[in-house]
């Protein structure tokens, strides 16, 4: 249960492959494109976050190739924890400053090591978990100088399926046309 | 009761006519943007989803056409039942996993051929449906290998405008121009 | 109390001089990006406009040049009244299906002739109202059929200021810097 | 406790350095993107404003260089008093119409001469602020008689980190390493 990709950006043979067998991922910048809206009610009521459905389908990917997505974020809501359940993600860890610390712990806890995990984030406080992890991946809009400590820059931006991007850039072609045949398996209509 | 145009992509007069008498669309990516947004309250009023006023035309031509507009939709809100309700469409059938079984079902209580249906929809579940009717398309975002099972990659993004123009695509000029002239008509106030 | 300027789009001195006495204006796809926000609940509160801030300079440039602003819109919500009084705007007329006929019938009132309004709008239920006055435009995304009725394409999309680049264009730069003049003064703090 | 910075837009080294140690901030249209939301509903859930987490930086770097941020804006709502005490911010002055008069008590109040403060503004009414200050910027997106009264146009639009670029602008790239590594310093967990 894990992704085997070709190291990106790498020309030729030679780059080896990357084995990723767990994904952890930031939420604002990256499910959502930055964007926090409020209201004039200091209630649970007054702030919205904006999720975008493409990401569902990176989630449901991992889900069908079998491994494990955990959110890692410094913020604390219930609108991600939300977010969570809807799509069925295996942990949730909000309120995290020290994020390479707490991801250490977890890949301990599912017995991975860090350079069999992938990771995307988009600014200052995922700098050290980006440079410590087998792969990893910042959005189109990510700052320059947080951008430049990921392996890999996406061609979308936070908010508008860059999970998604960043799970599918771990798949290649022939995987990803399995697990799609794999997923709209699951959506027929059993035969009578 | 019919959309007949010109099969797109075909140059010349040889690509022959395509007729269409029934419209099914997706929603999440289609008629929005694929944005969700949630708050921190787990309730109805906890969600919102994003349309555009563009897309009101577009089910404004098919009814002036007398050709029914069906959407057909995995999730289950009564977001989208409001906005159906807004816009006058025919029929809604939401949380449906299998498409093409519905869409095949409700083909057949209309007493039309699914050569005869059009679709419009963005992602991985829509792929058996957008094979399988006479004339398909997919919004200008959606997945490059999603879109490249439709017969047809829309200019416009979901949530922008594309179910209109995916009607718009069906209305060769003077047939546009003659329903637009209907429509002006039933804006005009009678004289007295 | 008029905004005097070159009729747009006609090279050299000869294109003659519009005066334009009353301005009116649409709301969805102007004011706003089109976009209509729904949540769950069929109450006052499960829907929402997107408004833009630019576009209250537009409604400032015309109340201190002594023009008056009619809102005349297809719709009918609270939403938009209460945009509205925020802006104060002049007059505010909902649910109008035939906007030349309302129009025709305000100008009058106002006894100004339909050749010195204004109007901007941005789909099928505008063309009658663009094609009669004796300025009119339609934002950057409208639909190219129905821009194409109006005097002039703004280069500003709906609800992003295309209302306030619509009040611009009519003001030469002298009269917008006298106007910005007027602006800046009735800001400045009494001395005492 | 200073931001000191080559004066921007001048080549070579002869253009002098700039020493600010106060900002001031506007917001609609610079911490947003000029976005204002209604429902139907005169209450203070009502309206909604979208902010960008990247501006946060923004105000950690001045917080870490022991800059103050002072916001000054002319609206006046819950939504703008919440957002500044999610991000510590110093002061901040709502309902301001002449920004001019109060920016200059506020900076006497702090001991702070004009010349040693910078602003960011988007509209008529920061003009004189944009002049009168020792560093300004407009986001990128201000209409262009606007920004040309600033020293500098950004290269961000309002609500999408406009004032975490103007921030950055200020530091030079050896003082933002600092500053950066600084803040990842305050995210470790201590060592037991």
């Amino acid at each position: 249960m894990a992704f085997v990709f070709p190291r990106p950006g790498v020309a030729g043979a030679d780059g080896g492959q990357l084995t990723i067998r767990l994904v952890f991922t930031d939420i604002d910048g990256v499910w959502t494109d930055g964007s926090m809206y409020y209201d004039n009610v200091d209630s649970p009521s007054g702030e919205l976050k904006r999720f975008h459905t493409y990401d569902s389908a990176g989630v449901k990917y991992c889900r069908l190739a079998g491994v494990p997505v955990v959110v890692i974020t410094g913020e604390s809501t219930e609108i991600v924890a939300r977010r969570c359940r809807k799509l069925g993600i295996d942990r949730l860890c909000q309120g995290v400053s020290d994020k390479l610390t707490e991801a250490t712990r977890l890949a301990a806890e599912y017995g991975i090591p860090l350079s069999e995990c992938a990771y995307v984030g988009d600014d200052v406080p995922d700098i050290p978990l980006l440079e410590a992890v087998g792969y990893s991946a910042a959005p189109a809009n990510a700052p320059a100088y947080v951008a430049a400590r990921a392996m890999m820059v996406l061609g979308t931006a936070g908010g508008n399926g860059a999970f998604r991007e960043f799970v599918e850039g771990m798949l290649p072609q022939h995987r990803r046309d399995e697990l799609l045949s794999l997923w709209l398996a699951s959506l027929r209509t059993p035969a009578h």
